[in-house]
């Protein structure tokens, strides 16, 4: 048997190929390599680290919760139940059975993201040397098994190694935020771990349980949710709470971002009848667009950054959704429109010193079409950075292609995990890092920027970006 | 006069211009140069191989057929006549006149792939040496001429040199695929050419002659299809007949792809308004999206690989189609939706066992936003190369670009060189794996792949893939 | 205090980074650097040549009237009356100001155009040595500020200087062209500047002042536009006008390019609606499609080349319309679709001899899947130069990428600079030019071309497209 095919990590990965680009990146990168991570958008589940319990497995750390992992091993023929979905908590050989999934079918992961990701956390985090294969699986998931049993691979204890310094999670409105406040308290954890006010349910009025959900959100509130105002006053509150405890946005993901305004009267009016089940589907839609403009309202008054990550299609495939429940690899991008959408928001809002509006994309082509022009024009707006299908080294560059003509750098958010994968954290701010040090590379070897502007810009965009944009 | 320029192919061209780069591209390229070609999709007539009757003459090799080469010189000012488009078969001084022609207007094609493809057959197959010109046109086309009259250029004697091992051609329901039949039975003949079942004219119901079509596919299958039901039998029946006759796929080319269900009871009331003329525009597209999703279906049952190639007007120019037929280069993409579109077929069939669904798209923006994430989950979708319009270099580039990152390379179908040029199909084949081993090249040289992955990939492109995807 | 920042203009700016493929670029680009500068398509005001009075101050001259630079500003939170928008003309003390906030902000310019056209204008034309910034915005004030004092630095002179051959403006069908009179009456100005037909107004028929614009327009042709007959014979009157003094085209720029057609009875039936108020928004909208679609039949009989310019919301934010007026930094592009839209013009006028249509976009997703493949077969389509939004090296490089497969070199209209930054008409077709150079070298080193055929290409897009296409 041959040796197995080592695991390594080239120290300019990601760089360009052009050896006099490259040297300049690569000045670009030493820059920024070891800047803390500022993360003001994610998954991470904050009770993880309140309560700082180890790890389980290897699968279900890395495989089975993620879904950018499972859905291409699920295109390559093994069903999800295979790799744990939706299990619960895996016995030690069914753990180790999902890992040799994995790396049997490690080649199909070739040139995607997920693979540089993973490739990063078994080298950099729990010392892997050898490539994941059918004959590496059980040896990689000992050594990685083994780990997780020390002190040093619990969550703080990452979290300290991984030098995150401000780290957002995603969180219901009607959240007590618990474990926020129990990490705020807890002298020994010097992290600043902070919620995101995510209302999607509250919003979503043709959604099965919205009626329940928004009676859930008037109880918690102590406001009385039965009519459209008592529902703007509650949202308010949960806000407020949100905002003592830290939060510096609030996070919203419907299929449009349609803003078109109703009246007081019409809004009451919507409002009550789709709490009676008497709104036609067209009525639920309009009531939740003008929910979203009065969301952006409400930013201008607290100042919670409002960000929008819109247009994708969930729970493509019905039967996974029942077998299998959501967030289970089946939601798929839509084609999106941002201009005439938005327009209800932008001319009342637009130029409100208050709102901070980061607009994010699945749909590439509205990049320098719509995001690009109104984040060059309006004070309020930023371009997200490229997220979820497209956080990855061709998208990354064809989103700084696309955008920094018409908006500069400036206008663009900086980095964002968002991840609930907690170990891909580093891996991904780095790759981040070093692609925009390439790209701005490549602007000074073109002449188009100095390179001391240059090395100013990405540390800009590490540090200061994030900083600014989502107010940390 | 200065001397003709030379007509010289570089062993590297189409490779990265960066040296490092390039080096490990040609390695790649050297692994696969070689490789026999699979053809699963294309144009060729099966007659011409049956009959291998000689080509008739240059222009009617070259030019007059391939809309390629005649749209771009219209658009140049040369009317369809003068290239000998609808005008049968060509005297030899028409066909003179036909490539002089071509030969003048040589330079609009720079940059073109159609001007690369038109190189390589004749510095390749041809042995010209020279350049394409004024000056140059009359000795080329006796030097072409001239080896259109010897055996090695007949099309059986060029399908073995040309190293095809596997031919798909695109045929009819009703065809008897006698052609087919012959070859098959023909022990001189080693290569394997098999039939591709397109039944799109019997979908189209609200086209003229769709009554008749229908009408005679009852009579071809011996199944009454004046009723939907008989219609299915009658479509399942000749699927059989095109199995038997080695076929692996089922094509279909329709202006969307959308595939909403009728029930049965819907499904029979609108056909029998349909034949008898009563249906709305409406309700003959309702039927046609339904019968897309029986064709599905049948796909489940049948095993045929079912290949979607939608989202062009055709015949945009209603005075060209009357004066000189379809297919003579007025044919124009569409903007195109897959997500919603597929969705009714994918919940039903998507993890079906034996479903290969293929998706090809004219509209690149898909790529990144729908094709890649449908792949990225269905073990029955495929990404289709990149086609017609963007079966080029730069458009190949972007596919990889857009689609790997979602979907890697094995959720990618293969190169399909979908032509009716049959001189075109080595240099196409030749194209594909030269952008692949670039591709490739770039992932090794940034340390996203070994090059012995790199390799290994490069030839399940060109080898593994058509294989699998199209169950040759 | 260190030095300030050089502001150096390397000669290889732009250029490919990998140096053997600069190589090829710098050769090409040698051959067309100093060309004269053909301009079909601009928005100078030939008064100011008419008159050659000296530019008044920096402010005015660079940042005031331009909404590429006002609108980045503004982005960035300086309000457009801090930037002289909407407020006359500047005192010195004004234009100071304005200059200093720029100079201030110049670092939210880095990566876009106008950064790269204003450093060019203020090195090459005005001898500025450093960058601008907080320290340097009053010396490099003053540098300007003397230069503008001075003769050479008057509009004919930089006119000469820039050496500009052919310069078209931009002017309302009622203009008298008493200011492109005069110039070509002048001995003493050897330029050609002629006129361009603009008639949006006159077709937006459900804007507030169409009635009297046709009112007007009737006036000053001298016929009756109370009936469409009269409208149609005063724009025909109108457009002989324009080309008795020179112009070669006219130009169209409504939100889509819908172009179908109304009957005589129709169109004569809507226009007296639309006069009396008494037609609805669709079908004001009908009548202005058909109104397009007899602009092409007017291009076909008089030979104005048409362009089209559409797909943008203008105005997006009407607080900022209110107060500054239009062409205030607020225009955002919109999705636009051309197949369809432009199908009944082109069935009519697509291969008549007297037309030629420029299709422009700011989506650039229809580059490859719509205009590529319309000027790849109709004889009067060729696709319009990156615009707007798109006229940056980023954007132009993916639209030859785009077009060129499909279209070739030729089906494209030459460089377009479409600016009202009179200083800035040669840096942007130096731009062009670079780019053009670096796209043909790469295509060399990937032996896709011959470098003198490249050579030859560069010098038809600097020098033949535009005199071609334009009709110059």
């Amino acid at each position: 048997m041959p040796a197995p095919a080592v695991l390594s990590r080239h120290p300019d990965r990601l760089l360009p190929s052009e050896p006099g680009t490259r040297a300049i990146a690569r000045r670009l990168y030493d820059a920024v390599r070891d800047l803390p991570i500022l993360s003001p958008h994610g998954h991470v589940d904050p009770q993880m680290l309140a309560d700082d319990v180890p790890f389980r497995d290897p699968a279900s750390l890395f495989v089975t919760p993620d879904h950018y992992v499972t859905r291409l091993l699920h295109a390559s023929g093994i069903p999800l139940g295979d790799l744990g979905v939706g299990r619960g908590q895996l016995t030690e050989s069914e753990s180790r059975a999902v890992w040799r999934r994995l790396c049997e079918h490690w080649h199909v992961l070739r040139g995607t993201p997920t693979r540089y990701w993973l490739e990063s956390e078994l080298a950099e985090v729990f010392d892997v040397g050898v490539q994941p294969s059918t004959d590496t699986a059980d040896d990689i998931y000992d050594q990685v098994a083994e780990r997780l049993t020390k002190d040093a691979y619990r969550p703080r204890a990452l979290f300290e190694r991984f030098r995150i310094e401000f780290l957002a999670t995603t969180d219901d409105p009607c959240d007590d935020l618990s474990a926020h406040a129990a990490l705020a308290a807890d002298d020994s954890f010097p992290g600043r771990v902070v919620p995101t006010f995510r209302p999607d349910r509250y919003l979503e009025v043709s959604a099965p349980g919205w009626a329940a959900a928004v009676s859930r959100l008037g109880e918690v509130s102590g406001t009385d949710t039965g009519s459209w105002s008592g529902w703007v006053t509650a949202m308010e509150q949960r806000r407020a709470h949100f905002a003592a405890h830290g939060a510096t946005s609030a996070d919203h993901s419907h299929e449009d971002v349609r803003t078109d305004p109703l009246s007081p009267g019409q809004a009451e009016q919507l409002y009550r009848a789709a709490l009676s089940g008497d709104a036609t589907a067209d009525e639920c839609l309009a009531l939740r667009r003008h929910m979203l403009l009065e969301m952006a309202r409400m930013s201008c008054d607290d100042g919670l950054v409002m960000t929008l990550h819109p247009g994708v299609r969930r729970n493509h495939h019905a039967p996974t959704l029942a077998s299998h429940g959501p967030d289970t690899g089946h939601d798929i991008p839509l084609r999106m429109e941002y201009t005439d959408a938005l327009r209800p928001l932008l001319e009342r809002f637009g130029t409100h010193p208050g709102l901070h509006l980061v607009l994010f994309t699945l749909d590439e082509t509205v990049f320098s079409r719509e995001l690009g022009p109104l984040a060059g024009f309006y004070p309020s707006v930023y371009v997200g950075a490229p997220w979820w299908f497209l956080d990855a080294p061709g998208a990354v560059r064809r989103f700084r292609d696309a955008v920094t003509e018409s908006a500069g750098f400036r206008r663009t958010s900086g980095f964002i995990d968002d991840t609930r994968a907690f170990c891909s954290i580093p891996a991904r701010h780095d790759m981040s890092r070093r692609l925009d040090s390439g790209y701005l590379a490549r602007l000074v070897s073109e002449h188009l920027l100095d390179e001391d502007e240059a090395l100013e810009t990405v540390v800009d965009l590490v540090d200061g970006r994030p900083r600014e944009v989502f107010k940390l």
